[in-house]
């Protein structure tokens, strides 16, 4: 079936979830947000390229650090609002320079690094 | 560090999306959304509890199906705005029987299911 972004089920923003997990790895790395636009050039241009909510811009993950985001494989789930992009990353993907963003889990009531 | 629930950054619904995770074999399973009391009620019984958009509702995965998450380490990511849940899933994840939500790829503009 041929793809078309307007059949995704967008939130009132114009955005939909998208899990970035390493492909070899299976390491969940990340989870950002993509409009129509940023998936649009993000299959493109093979770079993750995301919106950021903050900024308000399109985010091509790595262009000012490096630390880019090379898609391998991009899928949707069964209610197609949400997007699961396994990739090939470059250095860490967390700007706190850790190799993902969940690093922290909770036990027993506390916050505990993960090594 | 104690966890405090009110430190997470929930949308304007209180929500924040949580990403579940097979421990084993690191499969993105689904992705689901969890309120204060549904992450609070998942902490407590060790069953993966989420809100449903939907239904508006509490959803206690696998209460009807029997297809259950439990949980095995919940981890918060580094804006606090995200769960990664690393589940023990009973059965297939997604309401189609599926091993995943995320089942249908795409490739060359075509989406294809994965076998």
């Amino acid at each position: 079936m041929k793809f078309d972004a307007k059949s995704l089920r967008f939130n009132p923003d114009g955005l939909v979830p998208c899990i970035a997990q390493d492909h070899a790895t299976g390491e969940v790395l990340m989870l950002a947000w993509m409009n129509a636009e940023s998936l649009a050039r993000t299959l493109a241009t093979g770079q993750m390229t995301y919106w950021s909510r903050s900024r308000q811009a399109f985010w091509t993950k790595g262009e000012t650090s490096g630390h880019v985001q090379a898609l391998v494989e991009m899928r949707i789930d069964c209610d197609r609002d949400c997007l699961l992009a396994r990739v090939r990353q470059t250095g860490p993907a967390c700007h706190t320079g850790r190799r993902s963003c969940f690093f922290t889990r909770l036990r027993d009531g506390m916050e505990e690094p993960i090594a």
